[in-house]
């Protein structure tokens, strides 16, 4: 971490990680996978950053799951166990995931012939042998095979080919929107399609080693999902306000804000700070507006421009001056942390900057 | 440019622009300000381009507007105009606004005796004098003072205050979403406010020598607003899906899409494609989903995860295969280019990318 002296020194608008936080919620996410003999293999899209990724692993975390080729590169020397949760598609692409360094014990999650026979290929012409998790659609209805015959035969190609080898599943349930208690349909739907293709590749003597799945909405009810051998929750390391909102995290868990300066008071009712639509990101998550105030949750970001964020102080007693500083509790975290150039971080007293390495498409050349 | 010697070498997705088309919608703002005797001055926190930049300058920009004190660094040197279009609040912003080159008539819009005090007094000790444009409300209700006396007195005040000189008046009429003749009650009203203001400026003596007003939307009826001297658009030199839903822009306008490849046709009636939120940004403009394929407008990308696009195939008879490319216009080109970390750039037959200098906030070290 860069130190930074004085606080008022730093700019804003720009992410703010309290790093206590973010330790308390790696150990939580490790003690409840540990308690429920799950591996906990964070996805590290939501924070892009070594050091993150680093404290993860020292918590317990099993190894990394990354989407992109950068952030496979980034992190490739910090772990033996890597999953590229993602289909890599193009020689381009294919190019960088066999250059990664080979004492890694890599698997890539894919749901097609097409990409499993130009991986394979690709593998096998680099001398080496990549673990594939089938992608199966746990009812999202993104990606994923939706069958488990289709489950099955992508599994059968994977064996007969070199290059690959078939090390299990992998399912994403983001659809199920849960904290306690609601919405045990749902996972009793998850659970019983996992169950559906788990007894349809026992039928023809497949035994999938892994069995990837969770999210943070479902992180903390992954254990009733039967089969399951590891969860790849991403924002539960920071937490946002849905988070906040589905019940999965409480106030004191919010690791990252954006700290935004009152610019404007102009316009009767509301204030305008310099945290826009370029460093909140404007996604709707269903709370309304995009983002709260983490000291004064009474007050939301009622509006994005893309250098504007209007609260609306209707519910409020505060009477913000310009120049006053707030920190925001954005509504999606990951897509916030990727619009920063690097962080500003609190460890204890001590503040600091924090790069996002893996931010970014290029190759990385640390 | 760095060239591109194979499209196919391109990994995705990647913002793709077309500069014919970028000159043509440049050349088309620049003859119809000159034919209404209106001063054009690009907001190029669109592009964030040098490049782009410097070819709406030759195209007859009288100058640039940007919003940040990074977008203001890397343009200093294409211009000798500069508008920073947002206040500049807190030491930092300010130490970096009064190092900008002492060749540029250098000036600030801003709303409040807060900032404009502040900025006098570090523009005094720095021996320069800032031009201030008072922003007005037009009827947005987000930022400017909302009422004519409010006005005149930021405006006597700034007169009285060393270190700054008042320019004229600023605003931005972006609630009005207007295309050809429709919502000329809005328009009418941007109208009176602003004649409103200008009356009660003349009363006291005060002569703004700069109405610097106009955005996309907008644009091609910006005259029919009295006493505007200039109009400040950014999105109207590559245009987005908002543009087109406008009718301020037809596809031909286009010259902006994300380069996508199709990853994923598991899940029957869709297909998903590479460029989630963290490419095209997940922001609703009231056209449904996220954007539309450029050579195939009936199809919509749907829904969005940070690095799935999920294209609905009902309204098409495509069927896409895994490892198709497309080109995705988003509903809103600022915030997409703003998530890229450069642009493929085709001009005729030869392929390049550019960079985007003046994306992030730290100060820009050319």
């Amino acid at each position: 971490m860069k130190p930074v002296e004085r606080l008022t020194d730093i700019e804003t608008p720009v992410g703010y990680v309290d790093l206590e936080r973010v330790r308390r919620n790696a150990a939580r996410a490790a003690e409840y996978c540990g308690a429920h003999g799950l591996g906990w293999r964070p996805h590290i899209k939501t924070h892009k950053s070594r050091t993150v990724a680093a404290l993860q692993l020292e918590h317990g975390a099993s190894g990394l799951t990354v989407a992109t080729l950068r952030e496979a590169e980034v992190m490739a020397d910090l772990t033996d166990d890597l999953l590229l949760a993602y289909p890599p598609v193009g020689r381009a692409k294919l190019d960088r995931l066999l250059s990664l360094p080979g004492h890694l014990d890599l698997k890539v999650g894919l749901d097609s012939v097409d990409v499993l026979s130009d991986l394979a290929g690709a593998a096998e012409a680099a001398g080496r042998t990549v673990g594939v998790l089938v992608e199966m659609d746990a009812g999202m209805g993104r990606v994923g095979l939706t069958t488990p015959e289709a489950v099955v035969g992508l599994a059968q190609a994977t064996q007969e080919m070199a290059g690959v080898r078939f090390r299990g599943l992998m399912f994403y349930p983001g659809h199920v929107r849960m904290p306690a208690g609601e919405q045990s349909g749902a996972l009793a739907d998850v659970a019983a399609r996992l169950d559906g293709v788990l007894s349809a590749l026992a039928a023809e003597g497949l035994r999938p080693e892994i069995v990837s799945g969770g999210s943070t909405p479902t992180l903390w009810r992954s254990h009733e999902i039967a089969g399951v051998t590891e969860v790849r929750p991403g924002s539960c390391i920071y937490y946002d306000r849905e988070g906040l909102d589905l019940g999965v995290a409480s106030e004191g868990d919010l690791a990252y804000t954006v700290l935004a300066t009152v610019v404007s008071t102009s316009v009767p009712g509301q204030a305008v700070v310099d945290a826009g639509s370029k460093a909140l990101a404007k996604e709707d998550r269903g709370g309304g507006g995009f983002g709260i105030l983490l000291d004064r949750p009474e007050v939301v970001v009622r509006s994005l421009s893309e250098e504007h964020g209007v609260l609306d102080l209707a519910s409020t007693d505060w009477k913000p001056a310009v120049g006053e500083r707030v920190r925001i509790v954005p509504n999606h975290v990951c897509v916030s942390v990727n619009l920063q150039d690097s962080l500003l971080v609190k460890d204890g007293d001590v503040h600091g900057m924090m790069p996002l390495e893996a931010r970014g498409r290029g190759p990385w050349n640390p």
